[in-house]
C-alpha cells in the first residue's frame, strides 16, 4: 500500500527486528511499533497493534523468528494472545515445522508473509476484472492492506483497479460499533482513490437511489454453502444489495473458506461488550445507564452472494 | 411520560412562563429551561432545546402566546428560527387566526397543545392493538413523547401496550448519525419498557434470528401513495423486514400525510454537514481530512409498509 507515496505493509522485518503500523493509532496519527523480542509481538498481537487475522498470522511467525532459540515457549506465549484467532494457530503450526526441520526461521517467516501478500495481490487482479471505469463501489468494514499486510481483501481489487487507472468512486460504511470504515478511508486517501464515509444507515439510500454499482466486502468464514460469516452489518447490505439488483462480492483467499462447515447455521456468532457502542477512541458517547446488546458478525446466505474472488479466480459458488 | 416516577410533558406551561425538557442536554442528563418571552421561545427552537416537528409547533404557539402584544413581531421572529418546518408554520398561522377573532391566547396555545397530545394518545391506543404479549419491537431514531409533547408516534403503542401490562422488549437502533436512538432509550427506561440500543449494523441480525416480532417507526412526510420519508435507515429497516416476513408499520398523525406529493420521488433529500457523523455530544470521532456524505432522510416506498397507524385507526393505504 502507498502511504505518503511511500510503498508500506501493515508489518515488516528489518534487520531482525518487527516493524508494524500501530492500528491503534490509526487513522488519527501514524506510528511504528518495533517488536524486538517474542514478547514485544504477544504485545502486539493482545493490544490490538496489528488486527486482523492474516495480519495476526503474519506477525505471528515473524514472533516466532524471534523466539526460534526456544519454540516451545514462543508458541505458548503467542498462543495465549488471542486464543480464537484460527490464522494465529495455523501460523505457529507453519512455524514449528519449519524450524524443526531445519529451515532458517526468518526466512521461512518471511516466505508465509510473501504468501499472504501475493495471494491478496492474486485476489486484486481477478477482481479487477470485475470493475470498469467510472464505478462507484461499496465496502462495509476494513478488508484493506492492514488487516492482510499488503493490498487487503475487498479493498485489493480496487487498488489494483485505480493502479491501472481507473477512475472509482468508493461508498466506506463507516461500520459501527468499531469504526474500521476509517481505516478503510485511510488506506483509499493513501492510495489517491476517491471516496467518502457513510453512515450504515446511508448504504441503502445510495443503492436505491442509483449511486452504486458494486458491493465488495471482505470475510471471516465462509462455510462449504456459501454462507458468509463477516462484520455485522454485512447481512444488511447483501440483502439492500439483491433488492436493488447490484452485485455483491465477497473477497477472501481459499484459506477463509472452511469447507469442514456445511453452512451458516454452524457459525457461532460472539456478542461483544457495551464499550464498543459507548465508547469511541476512548470517548464516552453514551450515558452509563445506556444497555447494550452487541452481536460482532452476522451470517450472509449464499443466495445474496453473486460471487467470491480468490487468490485463483472469480467463483460463483465454493 | 413518566420520568423519574412523575407524569411530564416535553413541554408545558406554568403560570404563563413555558418550561421544556431541555433535549440539548439529553440523554447525558435531565434539566428544564425556562422560556419567559417569545425570544426565548426562538432560541428554544432554533437552538434545539426542543427538537421534533409536532413539539416545535407546540412550543410555537406558546411563544406566540407569550408575543400576543406585538402578533407580527412574534409570528416574524418565531418564524426565522427554523424557516423549513412545516409545523412551525402551521402552528404560527392557528395563532394568528385565533388572537385576530379574539381568543385567549393562552387557552388557543394549549387547545393546540392537548390537541397533539390527544392525537398521539390515539395512535397509541389504535397501534396497542397490533401488539401481543411478549413482543420484541424494533424501532428506529425518536419518534417518542420529546418530539410530540408526550405519548410519541411510534412510541405510544408500546407505551400504551407496557401500560396494560403487555411485556415488551425493544430493539432501538442507535440511529447514526445523531444517535436518537439514546433519546428513546432513555424515554423506554423512564417508562420502565425493557430494551437494548444496537447498532443499526445489527437490526439485520436480530431480524434474521427470529429476534424481532414488529416494526414500528415514526414518519416525517408521507406521499399520497403512501411512500414516507423518514430518518436515514428507515429503508434499510423496511426492505429487511419484508425479507423477514416481519411487519413494518408507520406510526403519524393526518397532519404528516402530505396529499399534495404524489409519491416519494417528490421529496427532496437534504444532505447534511459531516460533522454529524464526525462530532458526538461535543467529542470528535473522526479524523479532520475524513470525508463524508451525510443525507439526512430516505423515503421508504410504500410496498415495504404493512400500515399506518394514525389518531384515526390503522389503514394499509393513506
Amino acid at each position: 500500500m502507498y502511504i505518503d507515496g511511500k510503498e508500506y505493509r501493515a508489518l515488516w522485518l528489518e534487520n531482525n527486528i518487527v516493524k508494524c503500523i500501530d492500528q491503534r493509532k490509526l487513522p488519527y496519527s501514524f506510528e511504528i511499533f518495533t517488536a524486538k523480542t517474542t514478547d514485544d509481538v504477544a504485545f502486539v498481537i493482545k493490544h490490538m497493534v496489528v488486527r486482523g487475522a492474516p495480519a495476526i498470522g503474519a506477525v505471528a511467525v515473524y514472533g516466532m523468528a524471534l523466539g526460534k532459540k526456544n519454540v516451545e515457549n514462543a508458541a505458548e506465549m503467542l498462543q495465549a494472545t488471542r486464543p480464537t484467532a484460527h490464522d494465529l494457530f495455523y501460523a505457529i503450526q507453519y512455524m514449528k515445522k519449519e524450524i524443526d526441520k531445519g529451515s532458517d526461521a526468518f526466512e521461512a517467516a518471511s516466505r508465509y508473509v510473501d504468501d499472504i501478500v501475493d495471494r491478496c495481490k492474486r485476489i486484486g487482479e481477478h477482481g479487477n476484472q470485475l470493475i470498469n471505469d467510472g464505478m462507484r463501489v461499496l465496502t462495509h468494514c476494513n478488508a484493506g492492506a492492514l488487516a492482510t499486510v499488503d493490498y487487503g481483501t475487498a479493498l485489493s481489487p480496487l487498488r489494483i483497479a485505480h493502479r491501472n487507472n481507473k477512475k472509482l468512486f468508493v461508498y466506506a460504511d463507516e461500520t459501527r460499533p468499531r469504526l474500521q470504515g476509517l481505516l478503510t478511508a485511510w488506506e483509499l486517501r493513501q492510495e489517491g482513490i476517491a471516496h467518502a464515509v457513510i453512515a450504515d444507515n446511508a448504504a441503502g439510500y445510495f443503492m436505491k437511489n442509483g449511486d452504486i454499482d458494486l458491493v465488495i466486502v471482505g470475510a471471516d468464514r465462509i462455510a462449504k454453502n456459501g454462507d458468509t460469516a463477516n462484520k455485522i452489518g454485512t447481512y444488511e447490505k447483501a440483502v439492500l444489495a439483491k433488492e436493488n439488483n447490484i452485485s455483491f462480492y465477497v473477497a477472501a483467499p481459499k484459506s477463509t473458506f472452511d469447507l469442514s462447515i456445511k453452512n451458516g447455521t454452524e457459525i457461532i456468532i460472539e456478542e461483544r461488550g457495551r464499550e464498543e457502542l459507548s465508547e469511541i477512541n476512548g470517548k464516552t458517547v453514551m450515558p452509563a445507564w445506556t444497555l447494550v446488546k452487541n452481536p460482532a458478525f452476522d451470517v450472509t446466505p449464499a443466495k445474496y452472494i453473486t460471487g467470491y474472488i480468490t487468490e485463483n479466480g472469480i467463483i460463483k459458488k465454493p
